[in-house]
């Protein structure tokens, strides 16, 4: 069911797309060691493939992944990859790139969270419309333990979303938040059983596409235009303290301790 | 124990206002085929009924519904009688009116949910103060099914109130919401029990009027006063587009077709 | 466990302050009659903490009380001991400075509700970062029974943090709420069992000062730069309101009626 867009101008690597009847589907299935985390490579492919939906008759995009990791985040491996501060001014542009692509993305965006949403992977959700999450989904940000600072406009959006107790301990902190616990704090619209949660959702994606595409965008733009400055702003400051932090020695350190780490990588 | 108010200057026909000690009830009861709709005639009544309660000697209003449905919302008749161009123009008119009485309202504002709070029935909850509602009550915005875009403000209370993922939810897909979970995600302040819910909502409305009138209309002009403008340029986009959409020809089918359907009515 | 810090300037008489490796507790323990208020002298004691803290090798700041009442909020035999107006006139000063010293505090403060958190009580948590409280914590703001405004920003951060209609109902009405309705709602982080909190509360508080000063710093900046203007207005409007309101015969005969009945303390 995973055929890729004959519309899709170039060979994606790291993700799948699918051009549906009014309606596309985006799956991030990236070919690192770290499963579905967001490099410089992937972000281009996902904004890519945004950027086509935008044009063509697709009233709204899936965004999923392939696999039981839903988003790892930025790719750790690639801020400690060579010259630290060249890595970090590359992976800052296109984040950058990546969360104004979606702060501006005129469509409703229906997010489908398989599995752990980490970090960038968690950050991304208040910037999508719509969020459904399988039971054994898993949301946390790890910024305190990277000695990083929020990125995503997380700092924004998740005290917004969460209330800022919970929101300041999931970025103060790390907090991890199951599936039943994002719903009940409003950030997942609804939760799904595993093993039956494609089958309950494309339906629901498929319905909501034979809305009106105009109203559907009319209602988007009506619903976002309260915020997008002050996302906007959010993110340009975040990205800035990024560029400076991510090379600093003490960041280098808590990365590479982080990496080495296995138990961060069992969700 | 609805007698008409002898300070009213009019009769009313869709509505009956009771002046009680220190405030004022209203409850909407109109003549229509289908329950408690909002027309230019009921809303008129409804911005009189206000404004008399905001110069008596009232501490607060008590906004409620007779019959088993709280608001079935805008009349759907109204907008497919005669010219839709004049009745959209004529719908928005009041609408805008409706909106604003209640944005610019001093006093504080109870809403009694009894029953079905649907599209402009619920959009309004969120410009009253307090909700309580029934157990039985059920919430949802049939707008996308309408092919219309959203009103009453909703495009930005229902976000705040619910939470981005559950908001949007609502807004794009009409999505059906229960009073337990109204009360969960913070649309409604308390649920009652159907068949006790008066004798437990009036005594404590009665209490809260005998609270300091000054004390009560300076709180609710501090807790208001950062979302006013907000609400108010919201409330005129949100007009201006469904002065557009409403005659179209899209959206005249879509509302023929919802009120030929019967389980629209069965709540 | 409660050493008076050393670095303190000043002998405490109304709280217990402990400079601990990289954060400082600070434990309200008045001598007043009732349990734990605040007045002038007690802020003052505060705000020499708080600033001490600000300044030293704090990465964080505990926040919590001896006694099984976290804070009774403002002192109300203050406001009703000499002339009224310069009693209101000391005590809005001082609760100014309170308020502005929080809003401005630029390192993350968890704040740990061991009791009851009334008014101000109860208005200074969405001030901190983090609020953990104990299962028999209770948190009400009885403004209304005191025929006075909202204080401590609680017009602005309480409709924001428990959603419109239940903050309304806490500020009109002071409806009472419990520790676990006041997490699900969003106001706390966390509840704890009262007799094992404090064992699990302070390795959490201790393990957070171990991340970097600086980036904890910076995540606080970026999560409050939003709302900071606005607070900062809310707090000069809602004292100025406080400084004509308090001195009124209405509002002194409230506070002494309520100071007369036994039942606002027990909690």
């Amino acid at each position: 069911t995973s055929v890729r867009s004959a519309e899709c101008a170039f060979r994606n690597k790291d993700i799948v797309v699918k051009k549906c009847q009014r309606y596309t589907q985006i799956w991030l299935n990236t070919q690192t060691r770290l499963k579905n985390v967001l490099n410089p490579q992937v972000i281009q492919e996902i904004v890519t493939a945004l950027n086509s939906a935008k044009y063509d008759d697709s009233n709204l995009v899936m965004f999923s992944s392939i696999g039981n990791v839903f988003c790892s985040g930025v790719d750790l491996n690639y801020l400690t990859t060579g010259d630290p501060k060249i890595a970090a001014r590359k992976m800052v542009d296109s984040l950058r790139f990546l969360v104004k692509t979606f702060i501006t993305f005129p469509k409703p965006i229906v997010a489908v969270v398989t599995g752990a949403a980490v970090g960038l992977g968690m950050a991304i959700l208040p910037l999508c419309d719509i969020t459904y999450a399988s039971d054994k989904a898993l949301f946390y940000l790890p910024y305190s333990t990277l000695s990083q600072t929020p990125e995503g406009c997380s700092s924004f959006t998740l005290p917004q979303v969460l209330g800022l107790a919970m929101g300041s301990e999931l970025l103060f902190c790390g907090r991890k938040v199951t599936a039943l616990e994002a719903h009940q704090l409003g950030l997942v619209s609804q939760v799904f059983w595993p093993t039956s949660m494609m089958q309950e959702v494309i339906p629901r994606v498929q319905q909501m596409a034979l809305f009106s595409g105009k109203a559907l965008e009319t209602t988007k733009l009506l619903i976002r235009c309260h915020n997008r400055t002050k996302l906007e702003l959010t993110n340009e400051t975040e990205c800035n303290l990024l560029l400076e932090r991510w090379p600093t020695a003490e960041c280098q350190r808590a990365i590479l301790a982080y990496l080495d780490d296995e138990k961060n990588f069992i969700y």
